[in-house]
């Protein structure tokens, strides 16, 4: 059995998310699908994580195994040529036949982009949370200074996480402003919770509002209460930006 | 008859160019059946000039004449709330009476998107060209010069051009070289004719190919002759940026 590691870069407007559902367009079924095409065989494609409906990935990755002659660099074309232009498969490796894509992930960035002007943007309209209320950056900056560290991140937890338990280190989050009204905010950290950024996000947003201080979000934070937190940020903001794996 | 100005922003993914056209959806009509439906009045809506199916603009000008009470601020709230996320009117003023958004226009400048890299991009798709072999960034840029200044563009004018005569003046056309392959071209000049500058960026990418040399491409446009400038690049890289009036 050979094991091969696919990193994927996607727009995630036309799915459903990742994961595999029924009756549902997935990111996940569409290359299980090219590959068991090009291989006659049923494949199982591990995803790093799901990623949520309308969530983008520029670097998402996956492994799968099976027994073949085709090359890594086959796979790769292959793969380019069946799927839509909405999936891209950046690269294709070879691996060691012990690797899981999950379970050896050790950390992963997520971008999350905000457009907070008067007007919202044609062009990014599904690649941008837009927030026409001024958010004050500041804040929202010493607020997310907050989540820095190893934590328990029950407060920013979706229900039907699949996990033992909601403790999580994070090593970034901060917003940075962009032109235009856009702003970016980086945060890398071992291992998310089911909608922890994007709730994250979201309460950032209430700070940013100066509907919270910087102090308040520390308390959801400690509350360890998802009823304390704020909003789910929309999914077309959130870009899986990169996992890191021992090399 | 009060005159009113748009500054709007589209995605042209999904319409068939600025122009009204029967059985197809195209900007210009979107925008004014929103018109008419707040107006209650037959509305003509004057665009700067047609953009091609799949062409973007970050700020096309329009003009509309109408009898009413309605202020610029409240035609541009309701056009927003009435049309499509993918068209945003960016501003919305009062003008004289006499000004026309096509008669008017002093300047205009486009942007064009390339992404020269081994692998096209998921997310920017229907935002830019992809080529995959290199190009050759300076034979372009030398290449472009040559479009500086006033000069007959026959050899690039597409069929059916609306013109009286095919001398245009063009004061800027340079490529820039951004991140991960993307390269952005940008063009000003007096007024451009149909599909002018998707057939210089066809016969620039033939420069950037080494296709052709600058001096060769200099020779395409002296020869006034459609037949031997290049392809016309694919719509979605182009971007309508600004219409410059006299103030």
């Amino acid at each position: 059995m050979k094991n091969f590691k696919l990193t994927i870069e996607y727009d995630g407007t036309a799915y459903h998310g990742w994961q595999i559902q029924k009756k549902a367009r997935t990111i996940q079924q569409e290359i299980q699908q090219a590959l068991e095409l090009m291989t006659r065989q049923k494949i199982v494609l591990n995803g790093s994580g799901r990623t949520d409906a309308g969530v983008h990935a520029m670097a998402q990755t996956a492994n799968f195994k099976c027994t073949t002659d085709l090359s890594a660099h086959v796979f790769q074309k292959g793969l380019n040529s069946l799927l839509d232009d909405d999936i891209v498969i950046l690269d294709c490796q070879e691996v060691p036949e012990n690797f899981h894509a999950r379970f050896d992930a050790k950390a992963k960035t997520y971008k999350y982009r905000i457009l907070n002007r008067d007007l919202p943007s044609a062009i990014d309209r599904n690649y941008v949370w837009f927030i026409r209320s001024p958010l004050n950056i500041e804040n929202m900056n010493q607020a997310a200074k907050h989540i820095i560290g190893t934590h328990d991140f029950k407060s920013f937890e979706g229900t039907g996480s699949p996990r033992i338990h909601t403790i999580r280190s994070i090593t970034k989050a901060e917003f940075t402003i962009q032109d235009n009204g856009f702003l970016s905010f980086h945060i890398q950290g071992n291992g998310f919770l089911r909608y922890m950024v994007r709730n994250i996000v979201g309460t950032l947003a209430d700070a940013g509002l100066e509907k919270i201080s910087p102090d308040e979000f520390r308390q959801v934070l400690l509350s360890k209460n998802r009823n304390n937190a704020g909003i789910t940020a929309p999914a077309q903001g959130l870009f899986l930006m990169c996992v890191d794996y021992e090399s």
